[in-house]
């Protein structure tokens, strides 16, 4: 299968090209930690930027809801949207204010969205989303019932268009700066899973499964 | 002074209108913890949505960057913006899969990006950015030169129509799932600072500053 050019005048990047990067296996990678995107819609002329959780599978991104949400009627009826996912990997701190910067991983995904009628693969797509977003889960959980399904509106976005953007490393400054006498490195960032909170209605004997104990977003 | 309304039909939440909360000083608490914030704007009737950093000093938001980012050449055209900030607290594992959750505060903020021309104004918003972000960085870095301040676009949103969500606690079944056999509760998440990493070219003997070694964004 040819795959898609992945890179179009509306993702290639422009400012630190040197940050960019346009394969599929990156992007991917990126996808797969994260699991909170920010789409983007208009309505009117005015852009609205919403948070909500996605899953991948294959080529393709979910994002799912309420058939109320304005959100995904609005993207329902097939305008361009955009979908942000960002990791934060770290605050750079250069010497000069000017050259300080973040280490950071993102994708940015142009599209269009289609809602997923198909029952069979509307089932599948969340099982895909919730195994994105906390694995193991869907297995233990009670599972959709019909009225839930009716009431959930499954969104697919193609993984067609898309850019994704990199920055690693220690700060770089100027060549006079580096004899500046402040200190300069980087504060890694990490999203990290604190200790589990049982529901209060949980009986307090159950035992909390190991997808929860050791959940965690790194891979590999 | 009359605070403005917060909320107007544009920014009026219909989903889940529980979790929605319009007053001020809860939304800047959520603007104060985080630092990342996703701008969305269109550009020939596509919506982009660019994650970037952020300040906030009194009723405005402060973003910056190169001038020549097209992010910020295409809000400086006084084109409508959307400015939205997501902190991400838990997720939330209910017995049924229909009623998983997760916990966040989020401020979704509508307006007009206006560019900070007067110089004193320019270097008074850049100095809330870096505090915002690593408070008691600045007075440590270089400070910015004029050719640099020229090469960086401050641009200013104010605070104006704007509304917030939170979502916070356990689970919610509905009440014949309660005996569903599986654990049920959160895996609270937060952004937490690692040991911070020294520049390679930094002396070795160059002493980790307090701001560093105890960065958190948690308030109070």
């Amino acid at each position: 299968m040819v795959s898609p050019v992945a890179s179009t005048s509306r993702t290639r990047i422009n400012r630190e090209p040197q940050r960019a990067v346009y394969d599929r296996e990156t992007a991917y990678q990126i996808l797969d930690e994260g699991f909170i995107c920010h789409v983007g819609f208009s309505v009117d002329g005015q852009p609205y930027v919403i948070p909500t959780s996605y899953g991948r599978a294959g080529g393709n991104l979910y994002l799912h809801g309420s058939v109320a949400s304005r959100m995904l009627r609005t993207i329902k009826e097939g305008v361009p949207v955009c979908v942000t996912v960002t990791l934060l990997d770290g605050l750079v701190l250069a010497r000069s204010v000017f050259n300080h910067s973040m280490n950071y991983r993102s994708v940015v995904l142009l599209g269009i969205a289609t809602a997923v009628e198909n029952s069979a693969e509307k089932l599948e797509a969340l099982r895909a989303l919730s195994e994105h977003i906390v694995p193991g889960r869907w297995a233990e959980a009670r599972q959709p019932n019909e009225r839930e399904l009716k009431a959930t509106l499954v969104m697919r976005v193609p993984i067609m268009e898309f850019s994704a953007k990199v920055r690693t490393g220690p700060p770089i400054d100027d060549e006079e700066d580096y004899s500046f006498p402040t200190w300069a490195g980087v504060i890694p960032l990490e999203m990290v899973a604190q200790t589990p909170v049982p529901d209060p209605k949980l009986d307090e004997s159950a035992a909390v499964p190991s997808y929860v104990r050791k959940y965690s977003r790194r891979k590999g």
